[in-house]
């Protein structure tokens, strides 16, 4: 008897506020995929966006500007479509019936505890979803609309951010607030970031030598976007962000968790409409206030949080900056660390700014020193290269500190190409 | 020479939503008072209100109804004073002149760092505090006006539940919100607890036999309204209310910490005013919302969390309400451990559930177990009498666990008994 290897590509969608990026992989049915390009348009809400192309690891174009016609997430789509199609040198994808599977991150999965398969009937679920968290899963739904009309051969894949914290016990997702409107208006913490927390659960159960079911960690993705997560026995167990991504630590522009009275002090009216809503979104003043106008983006005037990190140390904004970001970080590993009950394998950097900044997780490792982590200096300074998980902790100390270079894009290629209700 | 010993009765006043506590005084500057009696009027949101007294550890008068006509803090405040006056076998007060000084416990203090004189002139200042915390500050400020007008010989002072939080440093006091907006509306954390947390400090340091410069504590206390604080050599490092009492834990009514966008998803209108707002007091639907409908009541029904701590254990609500708030409590716990770089004296429990709730204080030391905190089940279980402050932590184990029978009216008597300003 003869089996039929089954193979196709996979594209691996991440739509952001302002960008789209594409990566692409070649797999095959039941396999961890293999990434044989990628491509991404940053810039849309200040155009010209530009593109980037790489494939094989090779850099094909690079800040390109692009016709400022291209404005939305769709357009963005169809332009890196377009460009792989064209791309001679990239055979696996001649032409749109190349593609097998489209994997779609949307941010707000609500009570899903796993990828779904859209199609024109289930669409309207999602649609759904966009009232929990209009800011954040209405970037991603135009590109969805845009492959099931435009990509017929292909089927499409919602992975959320949400889905990996599904497993968060009921004492720590509940709010303690009238549970008729709870369970009525789904308020619950969801956690985000869930992708991500998927991604540096295996590859540090990998690094470590374990099952990701043995594998015990405190997991920070810090980005403009930032997060802490406890991870118990390969599972969510708590995370930082809640009902949206507002809550928890603070990110680029967000204030992360806050007095919930406060924005009622901040401005009138802010139960009102913001002037960004449409007749499908609705967004208070208040949520745009403490989504996009606060954050280190208010303290310093800079979204950069590398500006903030290597800002010279008489520079009081960007230090008060820092301290209170290195003060917030710590505060969910202490209160992690109790909730895991001292058993934490390691506690592990990923996202841009836990990847990149070295001064920052010097800064946190030394104030949880009290835990017992600790950081190996020459190891925290050197450049990441290669390996998916680099160990910068001190030898010989028990709970490693790792970085972990998260990938959003292959972890949900991986997890279609594993799952046989997607071919 | 002779020194003349200055003398006087003291008043302190704690008025809250529904009730009017006064404890009476005997002083002389700059020693430490001693209390003679202490009256009580509850129930004033749920006429009739009923009546308590005690004079020299004697009840008098016990679960008295008064008038129907007894309804604001004003009246019942009259109403005391009136039954310590004709109280024959009280003669340190046997009129209005005899008090010389009535400490009022004012909930927000803005930017006060130590207890304030307060004349007809500068009653205003208080007021304009009012638009901070317009649900917290004005059940005090109309005993306030009462006390100006009609007991002319004594001093006023205004003690604040913030002041004790002035230490708390910028990068953790400060919101990451626009800085300008900041400044101008006074948007900071404040914290409350604050005359608690004195005594506390002060308590715990005769017990451990240390000067309060030199304690590190982690003080919980915890009633209706719940707080944690990190006290580093005496003083405040930080706490977990914020711009209000709103944040943090949660409470019987008070939701705590929930994400800030929560509110916007939970009615329409949270932005609107609440039908209890008058021409002075502004409160929105959603402060109404958190601060009154939420808490471990709306999870269970019942504001008295001794019935949730001793409910059988297939009572789901009530074990999931009990369970929620250990997560809380030890998630501040585990993040001021870290705060404090892991030196901590003492783990200290304070307030009608932290000293009455030998349950939860088991619960909470238990998970808290890998920071090395243990409790003794003996002494955690024998009923607490006499001294301040009493040791339930385990034998032979450092970092100690305690239980602190706070007395907020005594520490505001005490501190206006010792500052020569007030006299």
């Amino acid at each position: 008897m003869k089996t039929v290897v089954k193979q196709t590509i996979i594209l691996a969608v991440n739509g952001g506020s302002s960008s789209v990026k594409i990566s692409v992989f070649s797999a095959e049915q039941g396999q961890s995929p293999t990434q044989i390009a990628e491509s991404q348009i940053n810039g849309l809400t200040a155009p010209p966006a530009v593109l980037d192309y790489q494939r094989g690891g090779k850099t094909v174009v690079k800040d390109q500007e692009v016709d400022r016609k291209v404005k939305t997430q769709g357009d963005a789509f169809s332009l890196i479509l377009d460009t792989l199609i064209k791309d001679d040198e990239l055979p696996e994808v001649k032409s749109k019936d190349d593609i097998g599977i489209v994997c779609h991150r949307i941010v707000h999965g609500g009570d899903y505890t796993k990828p779904q398969l859209i199609s024109e009937g289930t669409y309207h679920h999602l649609e759904e979803l966009n009232d929990l968290a209009p800011l954040h899963n209405a970037p991603s739904l135009g590109i969805v609309r845009l492959c099931i009309e435009g990509l017929p051969s292909a089927r499409n894949v919602a992975c959320f951010d949400s889905q990996f914290h599904s497993t968060i016990p009921e004492h720590i997702h509940t709010y303690p607030i009238d549970q008729e409107i709870a369970h009525k208006n789904r308020l619950r913490k969801y956690g985000f970031h869930g992708i991500s927390y998927a991604y540096i659960t295996r590859a540090t159960a990998d690094f470590l030598g374990k099952p990701p079911s043995d594998v015990s960690i405190i997991a920070l993705h810090l980005g403009s976007g930032a997060s802490a997560c406890a991870i118990r026995g390969g599972k969510s167990w708590d995370t930082s962000m809640g009902l949206t991504p507002l809550a928890g630590l603070p990110g680029a522009t967000r204030s992360g968790n806050v007095d919930p009275s406060l924005v009622f002090h901040y401005a009138s009216d802010v139960g009102k409409l913001s002037p960004a809503s449409t007749s499908d979104l609705h967004i208070s003043r208040a949520e745009e206030i403490l989504n996009k106008e606060a954050g280190w983006k208010a303290l310093t005037g800079t979204t950069n949080f590398g500006v903030i990190a290597n800002a010279p140390a008489d520079d009081k904004k960007m230090a008060l900056a820092f301290d209170l970001l290195v003060d917030r970080i710590c505060a969910f590993v202490g209160s992690y660390f109790v909730s895991l009950r001292g058993r934490v394998d390691a506690l592990v950097f990923a996202g841009g700014i836990g990847e990149r900044s070295d001064r920052l997780r010097a800064a946190v490792v030394d104030q949880v020193g009290c835990l017992g982590f600790a950081i190996d200096e020459a190891a925290n300074g050197r450049k990441l290269q290669g390996a998916a998980v680099h160990d910068v902790g001190k030898k010989g100390v028990a709970p490693r500190v790792l970085v972990c270079q998260t990938d959003e894009q292959f972890e949900m290629a991986r997890e279609c190409a594993e799952d046989d209700e997607f071919w």
